[in-house]
């Protein structure tokens, strides 16, 4: 069983919570990464460096699960086929947490992820689905924004990276071909501002928060300056 | 130093919150309460009555902390006055956790105590209010309602109160002539089918939630049924 | 001509407007359901259990119009397909007030349900769809919600149901197989005491809420306590 | 006991709900009117003929209650001293519905008088503020808004006032010095067209709505055209 | 290349923007329109009717861009199919901005337009889709609203078309079968007011607004009355 | 007459509106700046400290309209005091345009501040307050943010700003003591990434923005990159 799972568009889009990753393998826990196409639209590289870019990340992030779908990039479709693809791979995975793509983000194809898994997650959980006749539920589901253009909301909770900031910096660096070194790097100075960490990341609530452990709400930031 | 501080407007504003308090003297933390009035105006009860079962609150919750002031019920009233009585309590607590009212809270009282409270903590920051020339910010500031009329969003966080609602029961019991205990339960149950847990309170979020600790998101709850 | 039709997507959506309908039948009112779905994919009954199970309910209803059409449960598609299965009935029922569920609601069959409902109530209102070439528009369209997990918004109005609630736990008993009392009964607690009486149902509002009738704005409730 | 109050903040306020008061008269219901200021800032009338103005349109809508307060216009002051002021007014009309300015409104009188009304609609209902030892509580309170620009939602209920429509404008042209026929005629057109009538009145909800008589679902309006 | 592009559903939708093109062919701007129905569903006229209408409206606008698709009235379906027969065009008009229909608006063809819009923007920007191996993309998107009933917010812009209002009514007059003129000039007055213009035509934000001429902030309004 | 008027809390507020300031006066037009406090609450610097920093920033904006009140800093107090010192100033500079703070930031002064520009911008307005008789309107009143925490939404439009950076970075070079260049760089590339710009400022729209001339619709941005 995975204890975090991302489930992205393209090779890149788990750049922005590939601190969150890296920490929780520092805590010993499971990870892992769905990535819905292989990113050949976009002009910048061939399909097979876009591959070999995410399948050198997924080393250095030392996944336990990793899958690399081949949905047209710049195509995927929202609906029930892609829905039926995805809910066998959630239940192999038995996330704890999933991660993925808010659905007010601009590309289409991060809309058309992020309505995906909101529905597989659901329609993974029934028992039918399973192989010892259990249901399965997630502790948490948890959205990111790669393009907030056309999201008019900041994040409602700021992960502490600062601690990973640098490995990070190695991981996101696979992606040569891309040129996103400086987004990454401005967009976890300007978390980290809005969480009074050095870096942060940034993720949404939409179905409410769950906390068991009340420790959790003694971070090390500092508001203010 | 105290780890929660709760600021309430009248006794028995503490009770949506008791289960936190209780997981934190659970935990070994330091728990403290600022109450702004002295319920007088209720109807139900003599200004000594509800004194004396907050104060058998109080020690029911092992306080580190408690100041029971003395604004007018169903008077209080937004301004400078009140944020430099606050101030000096804010420092000399100087807690890592504040939680209070939501400003969207239908009595006239919760508004001011939730405005009065967020400018206090800005201000009672400022080295000039240290005693030894430093800053101060807590970690978070969380927001809790009492009454949802005007208010039309839900919490955006839910704490697993499931260990320690009995106790909470009898923490609540002590306003007796509240007659609150009907909505305190339905809160909790309520509040805890939100959240995937047996019982539960809820919080909101204003400023980003700030986590340092990613095991947090490993929650004990079922999403789901 | 139907005057309240309630549309959902499993047997038992109705349960939140249970209330609601049995006001109607006391008025002297017509009243209709339309299900979606057979409720097959939950795990704890059958289909056929299900059905019977609606089947009492809608009797103790006394229904005036009732569909049990038979889309997969955990697998309704919203599109033009269900659209056009839809507007015929819904021109047969010719209902004044359509009630369905929020489109915000966490089960991706209640989003498909709710999308697909306005836009055929769209569609059926053409003149090309009646039998006397004339346009037909209901007097009002609302929503209601079955799991606020994904809706952060509580309700817009609340009905008072104090009056048939006996009768709405016995129609909500018909649905054994699914546990549901325990929610129903919180839930009716949970929406009174929003409204400011014993019982009721909430509703939300996404057009305007049409009113000729002021004296309906002396309702029973009191506000306050 | 008054069943409709309006509380505005200058003589001509009150034209926004005018249709609704008439209606209200119709229906042999008793109706009301605060006024806090006398409407002598605007430059296109002395206080003088303000006052005789608003007398007149107080005489055409045969109000059971009146009271023209005299606080200085574009200087009406939110506070206690302003709550004070208003709660015996509030407890010796007891009005069943209160209906008063939304706090987004443009103009800074009509900030401080919502806000005023809203403080001092919980404050009057406490027992000591009753004559036979009673809380008191209005069934609504809703909100209209005067100047839009400042508020960017629509209202979020139409009632329908095409009844007394023409009545209406008798009453509103009483306020000769101020211009406002074709705001007026606009205002009820549009709002008509938002809710289905020939000509309407909007209100904004805030707390969630109530209703004990389902039969006000079946207005009189059509959507669409 | 375009300057302005307007995308709508059906004949007549672009009325609400009528304005704004008037004024740019004033500023010697090239002008385009493209309209996914002809408008056969309701009732009023036959389609060849609305054909004509519309290329008499697009004559007096004198487009230098004009498509007019054959989608069927009252069943455009979002998906695939309709983004791939827009991008084309979209690349052969290349504007510099793009207007189209607020997706809550309550038609659903108007839905399904502006969320076919939104993605083919998107697609159509790769370099794949250019003859020249570049990417595209406009300058702004906007959005107007034709039937603001599911839309609760009121526009974000006001453009003051005062100055060709006359020459507005003639080409809305091009539709005579649609009865649309009341609507028009009440919509003209009401956003007028709203920004202070005599006449006016009101845009959603939806990206942020792209501003590279500060003189643009010097409009010609006057803010209240 | 000043064309655009900036009304901030603290020497340096300014710093994030700079960049408009400083295109302003590339255009010709006259600038101005009303400062509320001396910022002698922070503790990096002493209040004359912080009089010279402002006083160097304005000589290199070379505003037309300078006024640094001497309010207490962490104590500015919102009412009719605030508002009464201000309209005089505010009708002797008649802004075109006035930029002020936006209401929901997280600095107590600075809500204080954006509360008492919006009445007083109302007020200032009353013939009275004139020296000719006249009304007065500004033609946009905008909003900018100094602190993000606790206002949940990025700003509506972006002004480019890449042709005025480098003298923008020597303004705000003169506030020494504050060391916020980093947070000014950081806010630069943030908000031109958000519009399409090398480097922008953001700005947020409450009531309707009013647009005269279409041209400024063609910005010289790229959506996308």
């Amino acid at each position: 069983m995975i204890d975090f799972l991302v489930v992205g568009a393209h090779p890149d889009d788990e750049s922005v919570v590939t601190g969150l990753l890296l920490k929780a393998k520092k805590e010993g826990k499971k990870t892992g990464l769905i990535c819905f196409t292989k990113g050949e639209a976009g002009g910048f590289a061939t399909k097979e460096d876009r591959v070999r870019e995410l399948k050198n990340a997924a080393e250095l992030l030392e996944l336990d699960y990793f899958k690399h779908l081949d949905h047209p990039d710049a195509g995927v479709e929202y609906g029930i086929e892609a829905v039926e693809e995805l809910v066998p791979l959630l239940r192999e995975a038995s996330p704890q947490v999933v991660l993925t793509i808010h659905p007010d983000d601009y590309h289409p194809d991060h809309v058309a992820v992020s309505k995906t898994v909101d529905r597989a997650v659901f329609v993974a959980g029934l028992k039918k689905h399973s192989s010892d006749d259990k249901t399965w539920h997630p502790k948490q589901v948890l959205y990111f924004s790669l393009d907030p253009r056309t999201n008019s909301q900041r994040p409602d909770m700021i992960i502490d990276i600062s601690d990973v900031y640098e490995k990070k910096l190695e991981v996101v660096g696979c992606h040569q071909s891309q040129g996103i070194a400086q987004f990454v790097e401005l967009s976890a100075k300007q978390m980290g501002m809005l969480g009074g960490f050095e870096y942060g990341e940034g993720l949404y609530i939409r179905q409410p928060f769950r906390l068991s452990d009340i420790n959790a709400l003694l971070s090390q930031n500092k508001i203010g300056r």
